[in-house]
């Protein structure tokens, strides 16, 4: 029986933007499992009741129910050894957790205050009072002002993704010389964005386009396949 | 014969703060080398000359001269690979190069506006002029209007950590169960710091404050003997 995956979807034109999710669906395609896709909208939270979740990614693995992207990956590597691994060991796996969160508070919210609004246009009429409630909360401003500054959100990202270009400048991947988690955590931000905004992030000549251009191809060109915007 | 690193001095009360200095004292440490401690200061040029740098750690390892504390870690476990590792793999050794860039560029500057009044005034005098007119370029103003306001850099550093925060609070190190370079890269700033100002980086209830307390006992008090302030 196929692993089943609920994917945050968007209208009816099915562009999938959740980061958390296309994170999880990198790591299946790189343990090279067959997974279903189940789209889930915001406001569908009866489809995902039986996880105890209000939101995905959730995986279902047989018997095993799985929420959070994090232990997903975990969790893969566990139930999959002998598959190619999301982490190489403990210590990488640490210091990926300590990547994750560095991508949350220095990555995330540049793109999010870049794509807010194409995000919002995008979503399903039926989603679009819950989306714009949770997040003009979180954001203490309406999603017009918090939006407002685009090239100021790109211009700080860019500066943002100064501590990725040392490494870059000498390896294909933010692991090394092949992909593992802590790439598909980044690229899932970059996914996000593309899959509902037009706005160009990056320049071609930054190392990190060029990574990014590694992972719209790896997996048979699994992102790159996705329903999105060119980049 | 024993390795020699020539390592930072302050003035003739023998305080030692270089951040990148203390990276290599920590490895050298962890894998139990002895080592011979040769202290240098800003304008003793000539005594690494040999070396064909300007600046240390430069370590000496019989016929081999090593400069740039990264580099230095990746020699140690090349050189003597049988001991405790400092990076556990590949992947874990290119996260913890991302740590590194991080930390300079998120964590260093804001620990120099905190300190550096206290740094320029425990100088040897024969280096203060060559540090306050490198360092008032880089910055691109007087040492007093940069570190004009300490408890807004101290606020800052201790908003910059907070990628940290989640990791320890389930492991007692940067790289998990046991300590790795990117401790030490990570501890170097704080050591620095504390071997030449008297400010409070963290709070007591902090969980970078408990990791630090656990790296100043690290090696039998390798760091906490180390002349300095309390933390």
């Amino acid at each position: 029986m196929a692993i089943k995956l609920h994917d945050l979807a968007a209208a009816e034109d099915d562009r999938r933007f959740s980061p958390y999710c296309w994170r999880v669906k990198m790591a299946l395609a790189h343990k090279g499992l067959e997974v279903e896709i189940i789209p889930w909208r915001f406001t569908d939270k009866e489809a995902i009741a039986f996880s105890g979740q209000a939101s995905v990614p959730v995986l279902v693995d047989g018997d095993n129910t799985v929420h959070d992207s994090w232990e997903i990956a975990r969790y893969l590597d566990a139930a999959y050894p002998d598959r190619p691994l999301l982490f190489s060991g403990e210590e990488a796996q640490t210091l990926a957790f300590f990547f994750k969160h560095w991508c949350e508070r220095s990555v995330h919210p540049h793109i999010m205050r870049t794509v807010v609004m194409d995000l919002y246009n995008g979503l399903h009429e039926k989603d679009k009072p819950y989306f714009r409630a949770s997040r003009e909360k979180r954001f203490g401003k309406t999603l017009e002002d918090f939006g407002a500054d685009q090239a100021g959100a790109i211009a700080a990202l860019r500066a943002a993704l100064d501590p990725l270009r040392p490494g870059l400048a000498e390896q294909p991947f933010v692991c090394g010389r092949a992909p593992g988690f802590a790439d598909y955590i980044l690229f899932g931000a970059f996914q996000w964005a593309r899959s509902i905004s037009p706005a160009k992030l990056l320049m071609p000549d930054d190392a990190v386009y060029a990574w990014r251009e590694r992972l719209l191809d790896l997996h048979g060109g699994l992102a790159r396949k996705a329903k999105g915007y060119p980049v």
